[in-house]
């Protein structure tokens, strides 16, 4: 495989309105809509409390410690845009920071996910720029190594195809295949409404037990209630 | 050992007077009147800060990423409860969200201790309902595996039985069995009152050095006091 | 080597300037001002978001778990010091609370980087007293081990020398040596100015590419602009 | 709870003969044995592969990097007992060496389980005396906190009490409550005569799909069978 | 996506002759002949050292804790395979032991790959049917759950598709994609070649610096041969 | 700090005497004489058991997978020497194998210390030639970022000047600075002639509670000892 920068322009996007509706309903419910597949390993953590986005994925593969392929990956972002950066190997180093962010939030682009580390977490803070990473760390970077924009990478846990859609909030990251989207959107809407009615009868008092008829389950298993003996 | 769900009816509580001087004097206090035990592991964090709570333990022993056994429990947990999730297995998975945040806020449930992953968490931060696990993670649950509700459980660090006092707060999870909560209330009172008192004498320029008469103990270990040799 | 107590006032402090300069700037571009030396491992976190400090290193070898030396150090601390603790093995124990922060502070001593744990973190965080620590953890200490103060010492990947300038934010922990702190200052103001002006340039859709002038790299890599193929 | 050094002899041992069949069958077959209880957490590993004991279980609750309550429980250990050392809070010092094994070993005791470090692994290896633990760590420890012997203790994931069964081997290790260690050592007898039967009908061709019977299983789950496409 | 059993007899294997150069070639050299693509994470180690193989890939995606897909996949798997099992989630149960092992080398399957724990290690090493694992663990399993055999799994760090070669011994794991078996293995032949010459010139003094023609990097980089300052 | 390579042989070396002492005692014993100091965190663990070394620091500041600097520094180690290498920053890339070995086997050096990963591992222990690592890891290098050569260097928990000496063996890494090799030496060698002593005493039954006199130090401490109640 040679190294490349695939142009975003000629890679076809996911459904906006699917894109609308994971930014919404946040990345727990898309996964459970997914039928539990594409989550990031729970390794990936936000920078900041709050932040939900939900985009279409603009992928860098970099070598570790190395930001020559982000530069060129800003070129390639653009609004509604995610930017996805792994590794070719593992490191914590802090390959991003405020002037990138900086530049990507001039370009309308949502946020980064990064198999590394992340630096000036303050300014990205005060910026509104949310990140999602593996570690905060200062390391600096060099600009020596070749890479690769817009191919499939790896993140922990799923890989990451240019032009699928990314969703990433305070649970985490997950990953919907781009020809999915609209299907998994629906799903993932349904199953929000179905849950905002359920809420509504644990809140008034009904038991899980009951809604989802566990009880026989539980005799099924041989699992008996009894009382605490004397102590 | 059969699996089962012992009534939370039939245990005897903690002394509420108690649990209320633990949740006012959290998890730091409490555990040094305890004589320095107690402590879970600091692997479990809380997924906001600011929390701090104290309650009768309601145990579960679930089967990794099986959510089964929380429903059941949730039955019976009550007003000034907490519930505390153990496995049978380590896994991180999310076996707790939304919804049984919002059934168990309803009941009058005062947070969760669990030995496996949270999401939803920026609607438990929401709707305040505190949480301290070993991981945020989306990923999902089935509901195939017994276990048991208010039977003895292992956390990471310290062994939980049902109606023992739970306290939990920034500082991580400490317990106290049931039937030493009224004398540890009373020790962890008489220690705040002391330490209220030694933190005035701090910030009024008292050194620890005088207050607590070290200076012979580092005299005794033949620790001296000089200049810096010119450098 | 002796256990032994150097006294603060016999150690030469570095330059207040520049110290002021480094708790402006922050840790990233101080560290890149050094060329990417002097930063600790990324396991040092803080205990709340948003605190930036500069100071002068009062150092602590202490054994793990037990906090005497500490008490030793709180009388060598003063206005404008950063307290620094190092362990002779590793430990998260709490071993530094909302008691010493209190002396601390009101000291005037700006705060605390530990190889171990802290405790009373929200105390910490109410009265505003920063600490970067590699957990948060009750676990109480004992007063009967020899330790030294103002020694050099070492945190994970970096020695810390009293005297030493040492700067902590939400970035992490970065040791400027003590002589090197004027010059050091000078670069990482020199740096910032030089990223205040390519701040702007980004926000106005200049390219790192260009500014850098990184694409030649790109073709001496042999890095091709191709487009997606049909999927 | 005070310290305190409960005498072995008073102490009443498991059935010698569920010792023989446990250290005959091994850790995976016990716990299976158990019905999936006792196991330690993998974090305990042996020092070097090939050994596995079974015997009753003489306990240490210590101060972390401190070996007094060894020395203490070196004298109410003997002949088939396995010393088992928790620690009051996490280290991996290394508590225990070349003269406490040959001290251990002239005195028939069986090996070594230790929530800590061990050193001296070449000695340990080459006199033949196990040990599980957490690290190889050769950091040194002192004779200063009090702790207790022939108390109940943590290891990571499961209890000891005094005079429990103790298996262990390049599994890991597994605790069996005394009373409980003659009806586990018949079953897992059972069980190991059941997979012997078993083992020759694998090498013999027959699946575990027809010998559980478990296509109907795969069936009712909606699992089918197919060909790969074209590829 | 459904879960589905796909027969390894529909899928086209690698050239043999590819594998047979992997497996006398190992790990390292397959790895610098791919361009340094293709490793797994070094979580995954061999339970014991000096085993070496390289085999067609039968992939499972199992339930953690559940062997019920490892069952079914025994029965696609024969000579010169290799097992590699990958989990929907994280876990370190022990899925794999040695009545599995028996049955699978008895078929002519060459080794195991798994994202979670094996146990028996010492009857897997006794019969000399080698395993990488992140863990060993006797952990048990129940067989409750669906997944799917011989489709596309994750493992730490790579992707395995069913039918590529994989290649594992003390160094690690790696994996060739099936259609570039043949030129990998050339290259990797051509690499070995060249290393067996390099080997005789370093063992006879040559410097890397001077083979590999380094000096003038040194210099470029602006790196100088000074002596010690006395000391 | 200018990168730069300062010859060896303008280095003073470490009393042979000394080496030869250290290389027959070992790690735990040395870093007890050291008086509890020197030793580097239990991350770095041989690649085989059984392996034993003392020699002169040759050490190596590297950019992470990158071993332009190793080559360089194999030109500076000669008969005798240990060499160290540390990273600027966190890699576990496999940046030494059998290539470097044979070169460095074949010029007499001793053994290799390095934070970072090595790949051949299976050749270096036919080869017998042994190295301490954090990881075993085959992830290639480049040879692109300048380094430098006999420079203090960091490896975890400790400072590697060179011409220190270096002891490495089953139970770590430890080091001595070199001026302090002789005094050590000459302790460790009094302290083994004691442990040999207290060993013969041990195995004659004799136990540590009387030889160091600890009794009194368990009843001054409030310990009782007692018999267990009836169970």
């Amino acid at each position: 495989m040679n190294h490349r920068i695939v142009r975003t322009r000629s890679i076809r996007p996911p459904d906006p309105a699917a894109l609308e509706t994971f930014g919404r309903l946040g990345v727990a419910t898309v996964h459970e809509a997914m039928g539990k597949r594409g989550l990031a390993d729970p390794v990936l953590r936000p920078i900041y409390p709050g932040a939900r986005i939900a985009g279409r994925a603009v992928t860098v593969l970099s070598h570790p410690g190395d930001n020559l392929m982000i530069h060129a990956a800003v070129e390639q972002c653009g609004e509604g845009d995610v930017l996805v950066v792994a590794l070719s190997s593992g490191s914590t180093d802090g390959m991003f920071g405020d002037l990138f962010a900086a530049a990507l939030k001039a370009r309308g682009t949502r946020g980064l996910i990064i198999d590394a580390g992340v630096r000036d977490v303050a300014d990205l803070t005060e910026m509104g720029f949310p990140a999602w990473s593996k570690a905060v760390h200062s390391q600096g970077t060099n600009k020596l190594n070749p890479g690769s924009v817009n191919v499939p990478v790896q993140l922990p846990g799923v890989t990451v195809r240019p032009g699928d859609a990314v969703v990433a909030d305070d649970d985490g990251v997950v990953v919907v295949p781009r020809d999915e989207a609209g299907a998994v959107a629906a799903k993932a809407q349904s199953r929000a409404d179905n849950e905002a009615e359920k809420r509504e009868q644990f809140i008034g008092g009904v038991l899980g037990l009951d809604l989802y008829g566990l009880r026989p389950k539980l005799e099924e298993l041989g699992i008996e209630y009894v009382d605490a003996e004397e102590d």
